[in-house]
């Protein structure tokens, strides 16, 4: 186990009719001038930003709308609402949406009061040091970004997706999850967010740190609870528990809890964020097609994680690892395809990927060698692209 | 799964060397006059105390020392803290030590601003609004002090453990959990600890509420990683890296997560307590002996869950529920025994135990009928005590 610092100062209020508290949390902490950034429209026709909107009144905190933010959320959109923070003398943000709202909502929150270009603090030239609070009504588990101190901001002068990492400075303060909010969300969408919680453990999972038995079992449990639940959601979308145990397994998946004392991994994110880039595919399902073939490239390098996680996850018996990695990886093919998710390019709607470049924007972008479970270079990247045919 | 909140805004600090950073943490929370509260003198023989001085003579931060909190911590240790820090003005603590010394910093914590007696906020006449920042640096995994916002005090007028429960006001601002520093713990408190990490996650785990796969599962992660790590720290006290899965094993048993969207048990808590004060075992090893007994009865009267627990954490694979319930007890017994703890009253060293005093003491204390998972009455708790012999 590596020394690590563990610090996820948000407060969770989970469940039925949470969000009439919206107002009072947002007055918790402090804020009397709020920006409510939502998505393209469904917090609007849904009811939700107005039930917000009145949480808000009710509080005696004043509020703007910053809507409109798109999937792969994208540079103007955050300067817009920065202008309107510095403008209109806001102290505090109210995403209420799913990761897109929510990382637009934090990168406003971190460039209102610096002085410099928030790119800076994306680029790595800057640490946050300070924010406005964050607060997030969320209606999409996936991201994970109602408890994470991240953000992806995509920079349209380049199309590159920047992630932003911080251990606390932008965590939400507080984040409503009530499931009846996701009872409207479509299967393929629901089936993508579920795809993405589990990449989201197994980038952490998948570590050359040994002795992590904590770590690697409540990382087990969870991709557990996920199988055992996601096709309830699928076949019930109104399901109140199962939805319950996916909103809340989305959130431990990416709070960090997974990672603790250990080197992540991350590559399949890259690889996707890749394809995402080129081909516009939905993030989730571009993972459920990246991660059984990086899994498919380990069980022949490094085989006993894998091996590992195919016995506890998905009980496996075989006692050789290369044969269990495989059954195991053959098992989660046939999860994401139970759930309505595909594990191929074709499926993805691809016929002819073009592999050369995608390998070669991904080491321009991440470096010559990437990962940290093993390290892979670019012929290593593209023999995974290539499994994904 | 039930409506929840959750909110655990504690900095864990892990692993080797991390003892130095005590003065920073303190700056970070804002203090610049701290009470360092100690037990009976471990921490300051085996140079633990002066490192955590020079720490915050480092920092700027002054100090004032209160040793000698005794296992089992009471009120005149907590009120001779509240007086020495008003009229030091001292405006933190750091508990340097286990759950005595981490339960009476927070007893200090709360007493310190409030006008009334400190003992209002554990009976229940207050809440905690107002505490100074506490700070942790821990020697005993155990308690789970270090991660929750929980303090028992022992009241030396009538010799009951009252126990008081924060979502968030006495959390640690900071906990600093290095490994090295249980190296030299003894094999039975090392034990004890162990049983108790155990209970505060069993008592939760025991639950009427259903449909909560993702706690569940966390829980059984928990104890699976416990069960794997614990025989190597009894046959090597200085193994660093099941040392570090045992001490984050405690605070994560206790920090509130296994607990998330689901009524709590407690009972054999409540039962050991009894035996405590009647006969001043080890709070472990008294769990050691109740949980088994507690789990026997509860086979015979509802034993789903419990066989959901010995097939999922012992890997019991008996279709019927009350074998698979019974099986999983005596694998816990073994898992005790191996540990070298007992699992009768005569393992205890309590040869006669009073158990019509303990079971009226036990429904004075906690009601005539008490706990979360099945409503014991006196002659079920009186059964209970007699599977113990």
């Amino acid at each position: 186990m590596e020394n690590f610092t563990y610090f996820t100062p948000t407060r969770y209020i989970f469940g039925r009719g949470t969000v009439d508290r919206a107002g009072e949390l947002t007055r918790w902490t402090g804020c009397r001038k709020v920006l409510v950034v939502t998505g393209m429209g469904s917090a609007v026709r849904s009811g939700l930003y107005a039930k917000v909107a009145a949480s808000l009144d009710a509080a005696g905190v004043a509020h703007l709308h910053l809507s409109g933010v798109e999937p792969n959320p994208t540079d103007p959109k955050v300067r817009e609402g920065i202008d309107m923070c510095r403008c209109e003398g806001v102290d505090g943000l109210v995403a209420v949406g799913g990761g897109s709202a929510i990382d637009t909502a934090k990168a406003i929150a971190c460039g209102v009061p610096y002085d410099g270009d928030f790119w800076d603090f994306y680029a790595g030239k800057k640490v946050v040091e300070e924010a406005l609070p964050v607060g997030v009504v969320l209606t999409i588990p996936a991201a994970g970004s109602e408890g994470s101190g991240n953000s992806v901001i995509t920079n349209t002068a380049t199309m590159q997706k920047i992630s932003l990492r911080t251990e606390s400075a932008l965590r939400p303060r507080w984040s409503i999850l009530d499931p009846t909010l996701t009872f409207t969300l479509p299967p393929y969408q629901t089936a993508s967010g579920i795809a993405d919680m589990m990449a989201h453990i197994m980038e952490r999972y998948f570590s050359p740190t040994t002795d992590v038995e904590v770590t690697d079992r409540l990382a087990e449990g969870l991709l557990k609870a996920i199988i055992e639940e996601a096709p309830k959601v699928i076949r019930d979308p109104a399901d109140y528990q199962a939805r319950a145990n996916i909103m809340w397994a989305g959130t431990m998946a990416h709070n960090g809890v997974c990672g603790c004392g250990r080197v992540e991994d991350w590559v399949s994110h890259f690889m996707e964020h890749e394809i995402s880039a080129l081909y516009g595919v939905t993030h989730g399902a571009g993972l459920a097609v990246v991660f059984p073939a990086w899994l498919t490239f380990m069980a022949g390098r490094r085989p006993a994680k894998v091996a590992q996680w195919a016995r506890r996850v998905f009980d496996v018996q075989s006692h050789d690892d290369t044969t269990a990695a495989l059954e195991g990886i053959e098992a989660l093919k046939a999860f994401f395809g139970s759930i309505g998710l595909p594990v191929t390019f074709t499926g993805l709607g691809i016929d002819s990927p073009d592999i050369p470049q995608l390998v070669k924007n991904l080491h321009i972008t991440k470096g010559e060698v990437i990962g940290g479970y093993y390290r892979l270079s670019a012929p290593d990247t593209a023999e995974i692209y290539k499994l994904m045919l």
